[in-house]
């Protein structure tokens, strides 16, 4: 709540993050310095900032770091305020490595990791860059094609533009709770063949913004089809620790690799990225992600070793967090009844506003919300009259935009519109971070209901 | 110290930098678990991490975090916990964006900066990636080539390298202390006419690995000279806090600029770059640095921002550091005294440390070495029997590397060879941090002694 007070109070033309990026000009044109407005405070779903929204950080956390800075002795994160405050090893501290290690090691029921093959990365979009950088060949057409599910994430989008690949898109089933059909992904990467070099597969699960969970089943017909088309994966699960669907359970990439045997484990060419931004955690401005590579070419290492040395170093502060995060108090541990309680808060908060916001989102006209099964957003479907789509022709932006800046103007209610994702031609979304109090979260149903009557009620 | 004594428990393979990078895989091998090794631990002065070698953290710093992490009320420092662990705005928090601006303009003893040409950047690093991301269209031959001095630190050539430019190369006159001379400007432009499209004007003032301190009449012949050949000015002044010769003062490239009038400060294109890592603050882990971009086209500001969106934003504790480095306390707060007194301790250890090393290295035969007038490190000259030139050939390595691989062995001192910074022709330097506790560089400088008087006698 604070940075955005402070923006409305000093009219600042920033924005925290650029995922509505396409927004942001006309933001603040919208609420100028002084200007009388119908609503004393602007809250902001727009972004997967819930700390923003006054979410608190998790205590555990925030303790770790008064130890970290002062210096006294520290039961489970070994850290201390000298090294929180040196260049770390450029590829991370070794510490953080191994503790990183040993949680996918845990997680994965089993199935070994090695530090060697983590990147601990000023955040999962930077180890993402990383990546596209070590798998780009610079040398002219044709370009690399990278196979991007839509709807995506903005700023991935903007990397690969970037770094100057081509993003070959595959549709999610949103009838059938956005599922990724292998049929789908065949047809788009038939479609790329002759203008581009299809060799990246991109998956996100969970789904950002679907909050879509893969089952095993998925999983293991995707890695047989990056196998058969030699296709190097990328799989980004970064919100792997928010799951809340009643029969959903996150299973990595790399444990159903492994368990589908020495043919595809010992072949398959992948990479996965998680961070500390997201899940329980939230800690974004922290900036600290990690990726491990899989089945990576030994030539590649070196090279890899020696673009993340152009970077220095992973911010350090980032990295105490992702230690945290991969190694939280155990039973028996002083902080561990504290922490497990401050979790299950957190979940519960979750998975009440996510049930909250689809019942109220369902129940208005002409907007549908698919009930995710994990990460920190809605994204409903909005059924707009046609003559809102030629308002939004005339204005030249999307319908969805369109609505976004009614919404944002008239109620002060700042939310993603399906546009910044991509989305199947002549559908319409928006993504709102439901990982905020819950009391904010009924003030802004009840202002996104109040607008969605009035503004349907104008185009009919 | 507690990175490295990690580091020699666990057998770690990073380091914590790039700049000694070429030694790393060597370093591992010379010192592996458990082998007896004449000297109880490593001292290492190789790179500009200062607290790695034991010097405190500047108190403020240190308490102003505790305060922005327990949310008590703060009087200098506007941050709460919930700003530090937010996204904050891309381009920069605008808060720290104003601080900067305002400590710019007293700087600079009244010329104007704006905080809309600031841009917050992870590390100075990651600042000069995006000017040159800015500055150099991806349209092939013919490569923009950037002017650079001879010698330099060595992540920077990494970087021109890793953007697809190139690198061309202009000698600093070792024997009048390290001076920038126009002359060799002008033939180093001429010789690189016809391999590549020079475009940008590198300089590093004060000087790294140099420690020389241009003059307000160098700057301005510098300024004149980019004016003439139409060059972008990339003023690296991370250094500027750190100034401790006699006579020596830091006078700002901007500053020169809008001394010179309205026919160079409205037309030259400069970027200057700063950072919290270096100087007196020396929190180079937390991984914050900003550029101010002058005169820079308009059109060209908005494709900044989105290239600096992709990055999502500075990492918050950084900003918080940096804020604090722009805005330190003033006569009349409770913290003055005390932080005052650090400062000044810090400065007096840098000037003693700086006397003391070359002192000693200039007694030492075949060392001899400039006094540097600012920055943290000195950058002694070696002449080596032509022996060491044979053996070093045998080894595939260059003369200055061979000798720092043997120090570390025989005695646990880690330096930075010369090599790594480039170097005229048949030249041979050592970088070593002085800005440690001075019982450690004592310590340091007779263990080097010790080592090169061997080593001579070895070769002669």
């Amino acid at each position: 709540m604070c940075l955005f007070s402070a923006w409305l109070m000093d009219n600042f033309s920033g924005n925290n993050g650029v995922e509505h990026g396409v927004m942001v000009p006309q933001l603040t044109e919208l609420i100028p310095q002084g200007v009388s407005k119908p609503f004393s405070d602007v809250i902001d779903v727009s972004s997967g900032d819930s700390h923003l929204t006054g979410m608190m950080p998790v205590t555990f956390v925030l303790r770790m770091y008064v130890r970290v800075i002062i210096c006294t002795p520290i039961c489970v994160c070994p850290w201390s305020f000298l090294d929180a405050c040196g260049y770390s090893y450029s590829c991370g501290a070794p510490n953080v490595q191994r503790s990183v290690a040993e949680f996918i090691t845990r997680r994965d029921g089993g199935v070994p990791a090695s530090p060697q093959n983590i990147f601990i990365c000023g955040g999962s979009q930077r180890a993402l860059a990383l990546l596209l950088e070590i798998l780009i060949p610079n040398d002219g057409p044709p370009y690399t094609g990278v196979l991007t599910p839509v709807p995506t994430y903005k700023t991935f989008t903007m990397l690969l533009e970037e770094t100057g690949t081509v993003m070959v898109p595959y549709q999610l089933c949103e009838e059938q709770g956005w599922v990724l059909q292998i049929d789908e992904l065949r047809r788009a990467l038939r479609d790329s063949r002759g203008h581009c070099s299809p060799k990246v597969l991109y998956v996100i699960n969970p789904g950002n913004p679907t909050g879509h969970v893969q089952t095993m089943k998925s999983i293991a017909e995707v890695i047989q089809f990056a196998a058969e088309e030699e296709l190097f994966l990328l799989a980004d699960e970064v919100y792997q620790d928010t799951v809340h669907g009643d029969n959903s359970e996150f299973i990595s990439y790399k444990r159903v690799l492994f368990e589908m045997g020495g043919e595809f484990s010992e072949t398959v060419q992948m990479a996965s990225v998680h961070s500390a931004s997201k899940g329980y955690m939230g800690e974004c401005g922290l900036r600290a992600g990690y990726v491990e590579l899989v089945n990576i070419d030994h030539t590649v290492m070196p090279f890899a070793e020696w673009l993340i040395g152009t970077k220095i170093c992973a911010p350090v502060p980032g990295q105490v967090a992702l230690d945290i995060m991969a190694r939280p108090p155990q039973p028996g541990d002083a902080s561990y009844v504290q922490y497990t309680q401050v979790r299950q808060t957190l979940t519960e908060t979750l998975v009440h506003n996510v049930r909250r916001a689809q019942e109220v989102l369902n129940s208005l006209p002409g907007m549908s919300c698919q009930l995710p099964e994990a990460g920190i957003f809605v994204f409903p479907r909005l059924q707009f009259h046609p003559q809102v789509a030629e308002h939004a022709k005339k204005a030249g932006v999307d319908a969805d935009l369109l609505y976004s800046r009614r919404l944002l103007e008239d109620s002060g209610v700042c939310v993603s519109p399906g546009c910044e994702y991509g989305q199947r031609d002549g559908t319409h979304h928006l993504r709102l971070c439901v990982l905020i109090p819950t009391n904010t979260l009924d003030e802004m149903l009840t202002r996104l209901t109040r607008f969605h009557l009035r503004f349907m009620a104008e185009f009919f």
